[in-house]
């Protein structure tokens, strides 16, 4: 097993020197805050999983959680990241002082959970979860139930819940069938199943709080008629017991990974005794949900990011002990009376160790960027700043969910190839990774679930304005580069990206307007892939010259090696990665319709 | 779990329409067959491995190898795949007459055994490798061995293995440190170790005849000190009767996928009693084992290809019963008062559909083109067709181990990922073909080893004589399709492809003839991508054009959908596939050198 999963400076440096904290510790809204009370709390967090959550990382896959005699058996740890988690402040961090929590930034609480993610991505989400749940209640509850619940929540003793997918609709929302019946006491009589309910049952803790989605008796078809319960797995009575609610416990999902993280099937009201109390207004229930959606797929980047960043020095480790091959001489020979070279001088070693730096760091810059956002957009001092922000946090969310999962996927893949055939045994933890991590493209809507919201919604929302605030930062970053003389062919090439984005959309946006929505959104995946390799060239680009600017600022916070190496990075990007999209747009641009349903292929 | 792993008529379309089986049955050499006792024998390996196979493989991943009380536990089945397989001819198909086998052509040998991989991946192996074991001996062995060994072997009744992999050298064969001593009767004392010994041992044969490579006392460091050796795991007395060799079983790997594959630690001679038999003349051991070598790396890509055709398979058969979701209308909505669709008739879901598909045929496609290039190697008519086909055989093996390894793992992701949240689940079988296919850009050299072999080596060889026959094949299939007006744009496109190939293959040059052997060799795995996806174009193109031949020949043989497919899959592989080799191309010649370890960026 791997000694290291996430580098302490290298956070800090995103943090604080890149996505530059301040700007938004400044805010009135945190004055109770400052930069060495924060430092703490990750410090405390940082502890935490060094203690409580990365030693069993190993354990929790081998010893999965499964379904015994009606109850669902996890790790015995996941009490401990509850209890004492939510003691820490965990749960708590991001939610306002007046509803119970620490009122920190999310960027704050992003750097704190992403060393959690990378430490042991098994046991966040029940965290995360109940922390999702409780922002639900806490923002569109009634004050009844915020009193009842959010407190046992936010400290961990209670976990939280989300439930949308049912069997025969997956990702379609629209079609779900859970029912609400109207009793006369003011609740609704719940009925129907939920499945891949994450964290939704074990022995640990005393209650779950489940936020269901489920139609009122008569509710319109689609997800107009869709409302939210707080539907608990044991109803609280007024002194405080606890009663059966009869939520069933049906199974636990077995997978490919995060075998420590249950995924079960719950049952609700199949004795007609399962009570829901309404969150907010009826037919509403989708559209809260997508607060702790939103706030989900920020997370789900996250954790991709903590499993690459956790793969990377897993997969370093054993290059810079293992010693294999020779390099070659100038007739292209190798020299057996040598010793054997160390792996990390093969420039194809090199380069999947480097590609896995580039994914992590780049990845761990978008959320935290993202995190950035989400703060401005709640707490910023003028009205225009906050709808500039929630429009670049709608815009991004899409993106971090997604491209930290997708290109996780390819650097832990690398990651495990370095080590060869080792890679493949399941001593070596490279393995637990590259299943873990498969699941973060399909979590909380698939990549072609994101891919549509992105090309379909979010480009064209309020006529592009989110596009624009988008292009005038990056416009801003490519300017300041430009002070630069060494970033400059960087600037030039981020600008003809800029150029072919803007061509790539308009050729597009000729089908919508045309009313070709099929059309339109058919390749979203690839736009997904165009779009979010020039946005990661963007924040490689603005990484770059601040590293640049660091350097010549005189501090010595940060070593030359470690500011070359962003720069190294930058350019390794550059090289490797962002110039896919010049194929990427020519598919995106070929005319050719081979994947429409009307087309010749059939299968 | 799926129904069906691999379309009989596909592969029957690949093996006689479009790499016509009768241009080498034509041949002398394989005079005693027809086209009919081939298809009979095919017939006969699909009704074994629906049989014997395709049941168990999912038992086989769950009930893994494991070692206990030094012996390594594999599944009964493995016995019948051995011995049955054997009397079937699954060993001995592509063996001389004389030598006690078939004499079939390797193309369908290949054709067979990807019906076999197919079915369960997690078998064929125990046989080809026995058959890998059996040609070394037959081919570099004395009579005295092949009478002792091969008949045996050819029956499936003893194993064979291939044990070049030490702890310490890992790819790099140059150090393995195995000893051979001689002993005075002619035979030599064996003494090291061996790991990733595939199918090394197990309780259902008699004997494990283990080729392994060592070096005699005083050879010459590096290559030019290995020679080969049978060393069984139990000695034939003159009566035939066996006793032990001083071959340990000493644990059994633990792996990601194909669990149901034992990957043995045997020690040699730990007892002083282990008696080796040299292959051949001393220090000729590489040479040798590279037959082997070369016959094994087609099969490891055919291994993917069965994996990617099953993955398909399964991914379709779930995918066509599966309804979720609307699609938009003109206004870009959805109709919720309607039922569901079918998620085929989404268009990204249709694209990972077909994405596997055009993987999956491709690869097959390829597998069967290099086998055939082995076969008119072997037994074409002039000398001068033998070398030309062995320098084409030389130039695609390491394509055909890679292309289906490496793709693979991509069609195999789309595959799971169009299950959704269910292609995470274990009780789906995506997942497990996720797991299995990961080991084949690993196995019998990484793509990474492949790469190196594909730029530095077959590229340059005898001044470029491969790829100038390569290049003429090409040019002739773009020349036939040109009769096609339907495909003009492709020949196009194809032709300005070969164009960046010689551009891109100019600009790396320059650096070998500048002795700059670690830069021109240093972005080989970006180039080894390149190059097959042109390659691929090229068996798209030529695929294409046959199936319009095909269904203007009037024969109806092949439905007018059937061939219609082909054509709309080469127009996928143009538009997602080989529109990648612009962007690769881009990187190849992007003169910064940021994986070098002499450059700026350090670990």
């Amino acid at each position: 097993m791997a000694t290291k999963y996430y580098d302490a400076q290298t956070l800090s440096f995103y943090l604080k020197t890149i996505n530059n904290l301040n700007d938004v510790l400044n805010l009135p809204y945190y004055q109770e805050h400052d930069m060495e009370g924060l430092d703490m709390f990750v410090q405390s967090v940082n502890d935490f999983a060094d203690k409580e959550l990365f030693p069993y990382f190993q354990e929790m896959d081998e010893q999965a959680c499964h379904f015994k005699d009606g109850k669902i058996i996890v790790h015995p740890q996941v009490e401990t990241m509850m209890r004492k988690g939510g003691e820490l402040g965990i749960i708590s961090a991001s939610v306002p002082f007046d509803k119970g929590g620490l009122q920190m930034p999310l960027m704050v609480y992003t750097a704190a959970t992403f060393i959690l993610d990378a430490a042991n991505n098994h046991m966040p989400g029940y965290a995360g979860l109940t922390l999702g749940a409780a922002d639900l209640i806490l923002n569109f509850g009634s004050e009844e139930l915020i009193q009842k619940y959010t407190p046992k929540m936010l400290s961990g003793e209670w976990a939280g819940t989300m439930c949308l997918t049912e069997p025969q609709a997956g990702s379609s929302l629209s079609d779900i069938t859970s029912s609400a019946t109207p009793n006369d006491d003011g609740t609704y009589a719940i009925k129907g199943q939920k499945i891949f309910i994450s964290g939704g049952d074990h022995e640990y803790l005393d209650n779950f709080v489940h936020l269901v989605i489920a139609r009122v008796d008569g509710a319109p078809a689609g997800t107009k008629g869709i409302s939210l319960f707080v539907v608990p797995k044991k109803r609280i009575s007024d002194n405080g017991s606890l009663s059966s609610n009869d939520v069933i416990t049906a199974g636990d999902f077995q997978k490919l990974g995060q075998r420590g993280y249950c995924t079960t099937h719950l049952i609700f009201g199949e004795n007609d005794g399962c009570k829901g109390w309404m969150v907010g207004s009826e037919n509403k229930g989708l559209k809260y949900m997508f607060l702790m959606m939103n706030a989900a797929r920020i997370a789900v980047g996250r954790g991709a990011a903590g499993i690459v960043s956790a793969g990377y020095h897993a997969s370093l480790e054993y290059a810079i002990d293992r010693k294999q091959g020779r390099r070659l001489n100038n007739e292209g020979k190798k020299n057996v009376e040598q010793d054997q070279t160390n792996i990390t001088n093969h420039p194809d070693v090199r380069r999947m160790l480097m590609h896995q730096k580039v994914i992590s760091e780049g990845s761990l810059n978008l959320i935290l960027l993202t995190s950035k956002y989400a703060d401005l957009a709640t707490v910023s001092l003028s009205t225009e700043e906050k709808e500039k922000y929630q429009l670049l946090l709608e815009l991004l969310t899409p993106i971090t969910k997604t491209y930290p999962s997708e290109m996780g996927m390819q650097a832990i893949s690398n990651g495990l190839q370095v080590l060869g055939g080792y890679g493949f045994c399941s001593e070596y933890i490279l393995q637990q990774y590259y299943r873990d991590i498969r699941i973060f493209s399909i979590y909380e809507g698939t990549t072609g679930i994101q891919s549509l919201d992105l090309l379909g919604r979010k480009i064209l929302m309020q006529n592009g304005a989110a596009l624009n605030y988008l292009m005038g930062e990056i416009t801003a970053t490519i300017k300041s580069a430009y002070s630069h003389e060494s970033l400059h062919t960087y600037c030039k090439k981020l600008e003809d990206k800029l150029g072919l984005a803007t061509k790539v959309i308009t050729h597009l946006s000729a089908f919508a307007q045309k009313g070709e929505y099929l059309k339109y959104t058919a390749d979203a995946n690839l736009f997904m892939e165009f779009f979010s390799h020039i946005l990661i060239g963007w924040i490689w680009l603005d990484t770059a010259g601040k590293a640049l600017t660091e350097k010549s600022s005189g501090n010595t916070q940060y070593s030359a090696q470690f500011l070359d190496n962003k720069v190294e990075l930058m350019k390794f990007f550059y090289k490797y990665e962002l110039s896919k999209t010049t194929s990427l747009s020519e598919s995106l641009m070929n005319v050719e319709e081979v994947t429409l349903p009307e087309g010749t292929f059939q299968f």
